[in-house]
């Protein structure tokens, strides 16, 4: 039994910590703004009036269809109503926890974010893993798993589900009458996962439901959207859990968000992706004068996990006493939901940060875990 | 059996109305921005920076301190952890419900806005209506009820629970293990409203939960915070729950909250409940004509309840032929949420809104139920 909190709680610690230690939990963008982003922010005003003078529903449709042609979703259902805009992402997947009916069995990638899994269980969903190797090698559950949950790009690992396998997942679950969901909050960071995944899932017939997020991306303080997007099937469950959640989301917001996504879909993406890789080479550099490796340095998510040798400190002993050295990173056990032991060899770091910041927070995870050992 | 959408899906018909009807349903402030408010907007990029550059915490003590004293709340616990910001409050309310003890029994204030039914039904807890008049006659119920709550000033009616009230409450709760919660959604537009409700409930011993909100004040385009206070004794289960649904709100939004409730408690409420009392005198006067009357003449909140005779159309059907007019108001059985039969004879109509728009939809009303009659 690994005493941790979840995920999100030793995120509030960071971000609430007296101290002001360096946070480098959560994968929220937390970076300097581009030159288009201070410049778009510098246009707030002119877009709260723009969300004054027109029609919500009009500024919402261009919203959905600028951010989602950005990431390459050219047959996301834009304009039909089965994209509803929601604060966040978490409030999405809850409210899909909500819309399904109880005890259905839930097929759920594992190792993936906790908050996922506890939203489901606490809804009364039954849970199942579904292992990175179970996708890879497509081994599909049949009945009674009435959903099958995947995140794409995987957080914290950064895999990919390619399109040749979302196209078997999506047959297999036509077939046997299951719903494919698609986390896909990260996918705005990964150019590999930019394929149309709307196309791939209709084509096939399959029943699905899927998050996009625009809250990793940009450092907008929260200002973001979680969009939830489903198919015909889903949609009454859907609409009446939205209803109890709330009203709208903010067309100012919404407003914000189709700026934002023409820079990203202009230069916005290549820029803030090579900061990332160069985050994550400042990481695997720092980490490599102990000894220590990056245990995916394939993955292009912010985030990224380093492996901790059986031999030395593992990852809950090693976040405490980088939390009184004054550096938040996560322990991985959360990650691993259905047996957090797996996840004791592995802590993540979050990229999308200023590179000094990466840098010292890299060196004392490096020293720390020289102390230890 | 009356077959109504719940309010908030009727209040989203009325927002996404392809034909652009009039949208009087949310108690939302959609008005043009006061010179202040406006003022605010254009410095929003400043807002925006100073979330950037300075730590979180210190943002949202601010806000949390210049708000909640600007609505007469002093002994808000401001800085001690025990008021979380949250996306809305209606989040704040779905916490609260996962928080609390499965099959808890909760006498909830009858009629009041459907949602807090719907979120705790939901989550499994209990319910039994406390009437109105229960609550005027100090009658408070005794176990197995561990939760009385209330909603103050209640929405649709403008109840506003009196201070010797509220001790009673208080007094009667700390006395049976029970735990008051207080819905203040509404508070910031009702100077009644405004003693200072944390004081009562904590010198009586009793344990309590408060919700507060930003969002019925302002027209900001659903920028808005969702204050949730507690007694220590709920801190932990809060925590947890909260820790489910996010990590944080915006500081840029803490920040804008900040700077609207320092005009709020200079001149800015005065400026906004003349408009308010203006508008439902505009009510008064047009559907008078008509032989109609508003259900609560002395109500301050920014929606107003008319009353039917029984010798005419009802509510639903007065509502199915405005909106065929091209007018969105709320017929009342859903806020009636143990008893919609109640409500029948009860429509609402939103006061936040500018005087054209609450005077052209006034006449639609009365026309209707004449044409109608």
């Amino acid at each position: 039994m690994i005493a941790l909190d979840n995920l999100t709680k030793m995120e509030v610690a960071a971000l609430t910590d007296v101290n002001g230690g360096l946070n480098l939990t959560d994968g929220h963008a937390r970076l300097t703004l581009s030159a288009r982003q201070a410049e778009v922010i510098a246009r707030f005003p002119d877009l709260f009036q723009e969300a004054s003078r027109r029609r919500f529903a009009d500024i919402e449709t261009e919203a959905h269809r600028t951010f989602l042609d950005a990431v390459g979703q050219h047959s996301a259902p834009v304009g039909t109503g089965r994209i509803l805009s929601c604060y966040s992402s978490t409030l999405a997947t809850d409210i899909v926890a909500r819309a399904l009916p109880q005890d259905t069995e839930v097929a759920l990638l594992h190792p993936t974010f906790d908050n996922i899994a506890d939203l489901f269980r606490t809804r009364g969903l039954r849970l199942r893993p579904l292992s990175e190797d179970d996708l890879v090698q497509r081994r599909w559950p049949g009945r009674p798993v009435g959903v099958i949950a995947i995140t794409h790009p995987n957080n914290p690992t950064g895999l990919v589900t390619p399109p040749g396998h979302l196209r078997s997942l999506a047959e297999h679950a036509a077939g046997h009458g299951q719903t494919v969901i698609v986390d896909a909050a990260f996918r705005g960071q990964v150019k590999a996962a930019q394929y149309d995944t709307y196309e791939i899932l209709d084509a096939a017939g399959a029943d699905w439901i899927t998050f996009e997020d625009t809250g990793k991306l940009w450092p907008m303080h929260e200002l973001k959207i979680g969009m939830l997007a489903f198919s015909p099937k889903h949609a009454e469950a859907i609409e009446a859990a939205f209803a109890e959640s709330l009203l709208s989301a903010s067309p100012a917001v919404l407003a914000l968000i189709r700026e934002l996504a023409k820079d990203w879909g202009d230069s916005g993406f290549e820029h803030a992706t090579a900061l990332i890789e160069h985050n994550r080479r400042i990481v695997s550099t720092e980490i490599g004068a102990v000894g220590l490796s990056l245990a995916d340095p394939d993955s292009r998510v912010s985030v990224a996990r380093v492996r901790l040798p059986d031999n030395g400190p593992d990852s809950a002993k090693l976040y405490a006493e980088m939390v009184r050295r004054g550096v938040h990173v996560l322990p991985c056990p959360p990650f691993h939901w259905a047996d957090p032991e797996e996840g004791l060899r592995l802590i993540r770091v979050s990229l999308a940060r200023p590179s000094d910041t990466v840098e010292a927070a890299a060196r004392t995870l490096a020293q720390t875990f020289a102390d230890l050992r």
